[in-house]
């Protein structure tokens, strides 16, 4: 038997659903940075290794479930053109660092409060 | 356009961690209370739908892992012996619904709070 106390924390995951189904989590979030940094969605779609059409769909989900579009295509152009966040879609990316940084904090609290 | 505000709450997954591994989460706690219901290994495996090398495996990890061993294994008798939960583990099965009440009730808060 291990006679040394076992050091115990706390981890999660958390995400944001709206009435009609998963809004916003982890993968999302990572998928508007990298539409962010690459100004395009093709290119947000290799760097996270997934194809054209699921990136492209999560867009689609994200925008028809928030109260202003987070991602707008600009059409046409060379390469057939790129997305970019908007307003809204940089707060999204804000609200849900600022969710998950609560949500930590008050786990590193709880995991001293309760005798794990 | 849809001119109604949206509705958003916000979904979590929580689990427990030692410094050397997973301790508990939802399935290792749905495992635990398997085992109490049905007093073998076995039986709860086949009520997962997992297998009772994987059953085994995660009674074993978690016994590892907790200061006092959670199962207690009754070897011998017929069918080949059964296990029951120790008074350590029916406090894991307590201490981690307390701990996803407690962020539950967090996250309600924090959802009213935060301009979601």
């Amino acid at each position: 038997m291990d006679s040394e106390q076992k050091k115990y924390s706390i981890g999660f995951r958390v995400w944001i659903k709206e009435e009609n189904g998963h809004y916003l989590g982890r993968g999302r979030i990572t998928l508007l940075e990298q539409i962010k940094t690459n100004g395009s969605i093709t290119k947000a779609a290799k760097a996270m290794q997934m194809s054209y059409r699921q990136a492209w769909q999560m867009v689609e989900d994200m925008n028809k479930l928030s109260n202003n579009i987070l991602v707008e295509k600009i059409l046409g152009g060379k390469g057939g053109g790129g997305a970019k966040l908007t307003k809204a879609g940089e707060e999204a990316i804000e609200i849900f660092y600022l969710l998950e940084e609560k949500i930590k904090n008050y786990t590193e609290k709880l995991s001293k409060e309760i005798n794990l």
